[in-house]
């Protein structure tokens, strides 16, 4: 039931029914993406990856985005455009599943519609929508347990929404559609042993991938299950981890349960008749590209950057920065002494002293030799961090005490980013322009082309704008 | 630990180190996967599958077998040959984990040997090896609870066997190696939900095709985590549905734990100095395409066939047949009157009468219009089962009552196949001849090439003859 009521949900979902809300956060979405895989195209792992992959790239049909500047056939540009949109840790996060929605659907889809020409930027941003919703459902039918026990919930139910976001591209049937979703949900993609290293960037963008060999396969009439999410043996109870509770779960998040009760809380897909929830609705952007516990620590310190300039300090007469967190990012991101860009993201340490010295933390602020400089690690050794279980995970408190005996303090409530300070269009911009600025000739007609997607008769002039 | 020290087994094991009996294991198993890789060539399973991926095939490096007669991308050869060597449920089966060691290993070597080219069959004989005791080594680690609560074992583990065996080829380092396990690991496929539809046969053979991704991504220099099998949120943990057991389980079976103690019953890998448990000596071949716990009935009319031909009866003379089978059986494959071919293969009764019938059964007698047959079908009404627990699940007892008051008897203890009473080299011959018949113009070519695999310089030679 589960599976065809999806399957029926996303087929006869209509761009006018999409609140105009909707549409600019999945706009939003897609721009942020599009930014992140620009600006990882010419990451080592994405190009590791790359080579790795060249004797099997088919006839080209789809741009690989940013540096690549050629174009392979549309299952290797979803994988590698994908791998390059995460590879900064800095693409969207549905915060209710620390799902990154976009990197699975927006790579399938963007590599789909290049291939098959003519698509025009509405039916992308509906299927846009399918998908994030699929995968944001699903997930939520899940979590924590599923999270909790190993598993990458990105790409596990990646594979999901980015089937079900290619079926709608491909205006795929609902007997297809039903089938392209068990074709995916048994390609279970993702554990989260693998944080920390490139495979991690590789676990969605493959959940791409095989959400588009999925649907292909389904349009040529390939068979799967027809209740693959919720038969016995099908994919939430296999990595559900919560065998009673997960059919209920999966019934109320796609909205089945609902409408045999009289709850008022409707949680289930929306759309058509259905009141609902939106959960592209409650996607998230990074404004900076690390793990999004330390934002508020960064946040509190680029505040500071500006305070203690208009002060006319400079960084230099910092003497002593006490952060205060809850334990949780201690724990995730305590590391002291980071030794290079990677193990910087997981440090609010070297966070708090970006912010401090540059007041921003752009990629640029995670390269080895920033997270090696002498100047970073004298202002890391002067950061004393403090462990208070009455603060919220996304909440920090800082006091910066300067050499002449000013003392500032910061509360971060919620951080930027967060859904109570959502990040406005000047910031996606600027992350955009400076993510694509060292990769692309034109960064603003790129950007233009992106936010102007509504509008677009053929999305691959927009994956050629984001390639040249 | 476990991790690497499955990697630094695989890549310090040596052709001489196999013992004769292992190496013919190996050959045997590789023959009766390539007849199956022919004969499944044009099964509309592979046929619409080669039809949506073609968009997406890559330069000539790898055929096609059998019908095929082209030449692809290494990668999409090894998901292509894989689905055609599983869809007439045909090939090998490691019985103590109901793994089909084949499908992802050999269908992974095969297609990477004739991309890379000059490999000599030595060297592609210890690969195979290698991959074989990897997949049945860690599923016997999670066995039985991983199959139980869903998972499709064989493709859940392919994806590891394909990826320590193409390292192994590719002569990766211990290290290359095992980032490669971790990447293959990560990529979990196979639900049974699938069961019943073309996607079982989709599965272990994305295995494949994950493997050769994981090798090659390793190779140049990808990372992964070192301890993908054993980590906390690993691979076994999270899949493995036995928490406490499954540390222990794992070092059992790869024999990390024998090692410390006294124990005489080495389970783990073998070969150089352990005394170990070669898997690939314990794996069995079918010789009837369907469910293995129908062969003892099948077995047993198809030698009831041979004895009322001897007394000068047919089959018209049949009155009643009375077929007596472990519960499990009939729970199975209990359908009395399946429609088509692939109902044909979960019924007992199906089984029965076409082994009564013709004296055989082979994939002509699974096709649609043989199980529809007004003969095929009238036999089938007169064969009545009973469930007898005292019965094992290989074991059948059969009572055939004729026209003219003949009663014969027949009661079959182990079904040829099973490890008791193996398929001897003429009946893998024989399934070989009749799968290859209606496919190549040269079968005996096809055959010889691939029993004289152990002296071929180059295994490029071995693909073309199952290619023309």
């Amino acid at each position: 039931m589960a599976t065809a009521h999806l399957a029926s949900w996303s087929v006869n979902l209509t761009y006018s029914q999409l609140p105009k809300d909707v549409i600019d956060a999945a706009i939003r979405t897609f721009y942020n993406w599009a930014g992140c895989a620009v600006g990882g195209s010419n990451h080592p792992t994405t190009t590791t990856a790359a080579k790795a992959l060249e004797p099997f790239f088919g006839q080209p049909a789809a741009s690989l985005l940013g540096v690549g500047k050629r174009s392979v056939d549309a299952q290797h540009a979803a994988l590698l455009n994908g791998i390059a949109s995460h590879v900064h840790d800095y693409d969207d996060t549905h915060l209710d599943t620390i799902i990154h929605p976009a990197g699975p659907v927006a790579s399938a889809l963007l590599a789909v519609a290049e291939w098959k020409g003519g698509i025009p930027g509405q039916d992308f941003l509906l299927a846009l929508v399918c998908g994030i919703e699929t995968e944001c459902k699903v997930g939520l039918a899940v979590w924590p347990e599923h999270y909790d026990i190993g598993w990458h919930i990105t790409s596990s139910t990646g594979s999901i929404g980015a089937a079900v976001a290619v079926s709608k591209l491909l205006s795929l049937s609902v007997e297809q559609t039903a089938h392209a979703i068990g074709i995916a949900s048994t390609q279970i993609i993702g554990l989260r042993e693998m944080f920390g290293s490139d495979t991690k960037s590789f676990h969605s963008r493959r959940a791409a991938q095989s959400g588009v060999l999925a649907a292909v396969l389904a349009q040529q009439g390939y068979t799967s299950s027809g209740q693959a999410l919720e038969a016995k043996r099908g994919w939430a109870n296999v990595v559900g981890a919560t065998k009673e509770d997960v059919q209920v779960n999966l019934n109320r998040w796609l909205g089945l349960s609902a409408k045999d009760s009289q709850e008022q809380d409707d949680f289930g897909l929306a759309g058509g008749q259905s009141p609902g929830r939106w959960e592209t609705l409650r996607n998230s952007f990074k404004p900076y590209p690390c793990g999004i516990v330390i934002h508020p620590v960064i946040d509190g310190c680029c505040q500071l950057h500006s305070e203690f300039n208009r002060l006319g300090l400079s960084s230099e007469s910092i003497q002593q920065v006490q952060v205060t967190v809850h334990p949780l990012v201690m724990e995730l991101t305590g590391k002291t002494a980071p030794r290079d860009g990677l193990e910087g993201k997981f440090s609010f340490y070297h966070g708090g002293a970006i912010g401090l010295l540059y007041g921003k933390a752009t990629p640029d602020e995670y390269e080895d030799h920033i997270v090696q400089d002498p100047t970073v690690v004298a202002i890391r050794g002067r950061i004393q961090g403090t462990m208070d279980p009455k603060l919220r995970p996304d909440e920090a408190k800082i006091v910066l005490t300067m050499n002449d005996g000013v003392v500032l303090e910061k509360h971060v409530e919620h951080a930027v980013g967060s859904l109570n300070v959502p990040l406005d269009d000047e910031f996606l911009e600027n992350k955009f322009q400076n993510q694509c600025a060292k990769v692309l000739a034109n960064v603003d007609t790129a950007s233009n082309a992106c936010w102007n997607i509504a509008e677009v008769k053929d999305v691959s002039e927009i994956a050629k704008a984001l390639s040249t």
